[in-house]
C-alpha cells in the first residue's frame, strides 16, 4: 500500500525558521470524495510569506496548525478524479502543501485547482506565471503605477518577484534599478534582465549607491525586504512617488519585531505613498496577467531563473534558502516526475 | 521713527526648540514697491510645521537662514499699499513671520496675500478657515475618504488640525476616536466636540484603548503624532484602511531619529495604504473648504478652540508650547489690534 508522505509543521519558530520546526510523517494516502481528486504533488513552491503561515497571529490565511503538513503552493499531477472538469494525469496547479498526496476541488483553498494552460511547464507555472509573476505584474502596474521615463527601484530584485518587476517596468519604458545580494546575482539582473543599475547590499552603501544610480530619485519602490533597505530607500524618493509594500524579508526571522524607517515624514514633505497588497485578491483578474506575461516570456522579453531542488528529504532545508539568500531565482523543489497516461 | 522689531532664527535646534534658538532685533519697518503692500503683523500662526523649517535639510520649503526673521503664517492690516487691490485697512492673510511689519504682494511667500472674507475674524482666519483647517479638510476627505459607518481614528486629536477633522468625520457620518493628552482635552472632545470616545495617551496604555474604543477597528487613521502611537494604531487596523500621514510631532524635537513603526507589515496583510500630504498642494482648491467650514462653523455643526497668547516678548517660547503639549486648541499670539479707518 502507497503511503503519502509528509513533513508537519512541529513548532512555531521563533527567529530563522529550519528544519528543527518540522517533523516528518507518514499516512495513508487520501481519498477523494464526489467532486474531488486525488492529487499527486509534482514541484512544490518555496515563497518568503510562509513563515508568517506558521506564526499563530493573525493573518491574511489563517495559520497552519501544529501537526498539519506545511502550507505550500503546488503544481501536481491528477491520480484519481471524481469531478467531470478533471481526468487522471491532468496537470494542476493548487495548495499541495508540503505532502505527497492531496485531495482538492475547485474553489477549496487559498489557491484552489486548475489545470495548467497548454505549453506551460509546471516551472512555469510556478513562478513568471505563478503567485510571484502574478504579484510582480499586479503590485508593480496597480499600485506602482509606473510611467514612462519614471525610475523604478526594486528590493529583492533576484528575487522571482523582484526580477519580474524590473523586467515588467522596463516594457513600460521605465530605468529600473535593482538592490540585490551578490555578484552572481547582480550581474545576471544586468546582463540577462536587463536592468539599468544594479546595488549588491552585501558589497556596497545601499543608502549611497541609490542616490548614485538614481540622480533623478525614484518614482516607485517595489519593496520586498523592509528594514533598513526600505529606510535607505525613502532617502531618495521623488515628489509623488509610491512605495508598493509586497513583503518585508528582512524582519520576517527576526526574534524582536525590526524597528521601521525612522524617516516615514518623507511620504508627507514628498506627497507620496506606501501601499500594501496580497495577490490572491488579484486572482480572479489573473487572465489579464497570464496573457501579457505569457507572450513577454514567449518573445524572449521575460526571462525567469529557477532554482531547482529535489528531494523530499530536503523540504524543510530548502524553505531556509529563501531566508539565507541561498536561492537565485524562484525557489522549487521537485518531488516527482509527471508520467504519461 | 518707528521700528519693526523681529525675532531671528539664530542657531539650528539640536533636540526640543527654544527661545535660545532665536535672537531679538529691531530694523527700520520696510517699504514697499510698486505692486507691493506694507503689512503690520496682528496675530501670528503657531504650526507644528515650523520646526521642520528650522533645519538646515530640504523640505518642502526651504529652511528659514540663519539670521532671517522665523517664518510664520500671520493675519495683518495694510498700512500702505502700492497695489490696486489692497488698501490701507485691509486684513489680509500672509507669511507675515516674527516680526511686526513685512512687504509683501500677491503671490509672494507660501501663503501669498489674501483679504479676509467679510465676517471672518482673524482668530478664524487663521485657525478653521486657515492651514489648519484646510489640513484637516483636504487630509481627511481626499486621502482618508471616510465612508458612513467607518471609524476614525485621530492622534494630536485636541490639537488645531485634529479636532477638526474628528468634527468633520462625524458629519460624515464616521465613530469617530480620538487620542489626545490630558483629562482637559479629552473632556472637550467628547463634551463639546462631540467624539464618541476618547484615549488620554498620558494616563491610558494607548494600544490597549485603541482595541476598546475600536472594536470593528479603525478605516482611517489621522495621524498627526507618529512614533509609537503611529505603531499602537496599526495594530488596530481594518482591511483596505488609510493612513493619512499629516505629521509626526513625537520625533520633531528628538536628537536621534524615532524608530518608525516596527510593523509595518500591517499593511501588507490588511491592504492598507499610507500617505503624506503637504496641504499648500491644495491652496487652489481653497475656496471647496472655506465654503463647508464656514457653513459648519455658523450652524455650529463645528466647533474651534482658541490658545490666544499675547505679546511680541513671548513668541519664541509660544512655539515651544505645541511640542510640550501645553496649547489647547489652536496656537496664535496677538502682537496688535486692528485700527480703524
Amino acid at each position: 500500500m502507497e503511503i503519502n508522505r509528509q513533513w508537519l509543521l512541529a513548532k512555531r519558530p521563533s527567529g530563522m525558521v529550519g528544519p528543527e520546526n518540522f517533523k516528518y510523517a507518514e499516512t495513508p494516502v487520501p481519498v477523494p470524495g464526489i467532486g474531488e481528486v486525488l492529487v499527486k504533488n509534482l514541484f512544490l513552491s518555496f515563497d518568503p510569506t510562509q513563515r508568517g503561515w506558521m506564526v499563530d497571529q493573525p493573518g491574511y490565511l489563517p495559520p497552519v496548525n501544529i501537526g498539519e503538513p506545511m502550507r505550500a503552493g503546488s503544481v501536481g499531477q491528477v491520480v484519481e478524479s471524481l469531478h467531470a472538469e478533471f481526468s487522471v494525469g491532468d496537470l494542476v496547479q493548487t495548495t499541495g502543501c508540503w505532502q505527497d498526496y492531496v485531495v482538492v476541488a475547485p474553489g477549496q483553498g487559498p489557491m484552489g485547482l486548475s489545470k495548467l494552460p497548454p505549453g506551460v511547464s509546471p516551472e512555469m507555472m510556478l513562478s513568471v506565471l505563478g503567485i510571484t509573476g502574478l504579484t510582480a505584474y499586479f503590485g508593480l502596474l496597480d499600485l506602482g503605477q509606473p510611467r514612462p521615463g519614471e525610475t523604478v527601484l526594486i528590493s529583492g530584485a533576484a528575487g522571482a518577484t523582484g526580477s519580474v518587476v524590473g523586467q515588467i517596468a522596463k516594457l513600460k519604458g521605465c530605468r529600473v534599478v535593482g538592490i540585490a545580494g551578490g555578484s552572481e546575482k547582480c550581474a545576471w539582473l544586468q546582463k540577462e534582465a536587463g536592468f539599468d543599475a544594479v546595488i549588491d547590499y552585501k558589497n556596497e552603501n545601499v543608502r549611497a549607491q541609490i542616490a548614485h544610480h538614481c540622480p533623478d530619485k525614484w518614482d516607485v519602490f517595489f519593496d520586498n525586504v523592509g528594514g533598513t533597505i526600505l529606510e535607505d530607500a525613502l532617502e531618495h524618493l521623488n515628489l509623488r512617488s509610491r512605495v508598493v509594500l509586497c513583503g518585508g524579508i528582512a524582519g520576517y526571522n527576526a526574534t524582536e519585531p525590526l524597528p521601521g524607517p525612522s524617516n516615514l515624514m518623507k511620504l508627507v514633505t514628498n506627497r507620496s505613498r506606501m501601499e500594501g497588497f496580497i495577490i490572491l485578491d488579484y486572482l480572479p483578474r489573473a487572465a489579464e496577467a497570464v496573457k501579457d506575461i505569457m507572450a513577454w516570456v514567449a518573445s524572449g522579453e521575460l526571462k525567469f531563473q529557477i532554482d531547482l531542488q529535489e528531494g523530499f528529504e530536503h523540504i524543510p532545508a530548502t524553505l531556509q534558502r529563501l531566508y539565507t539568500g541561498k536561492n537565485f531565482g524562484k525557489q522549487l523543489l521537485k518531488i516527482a516526475d509527471p508520467v504519461s497516461v
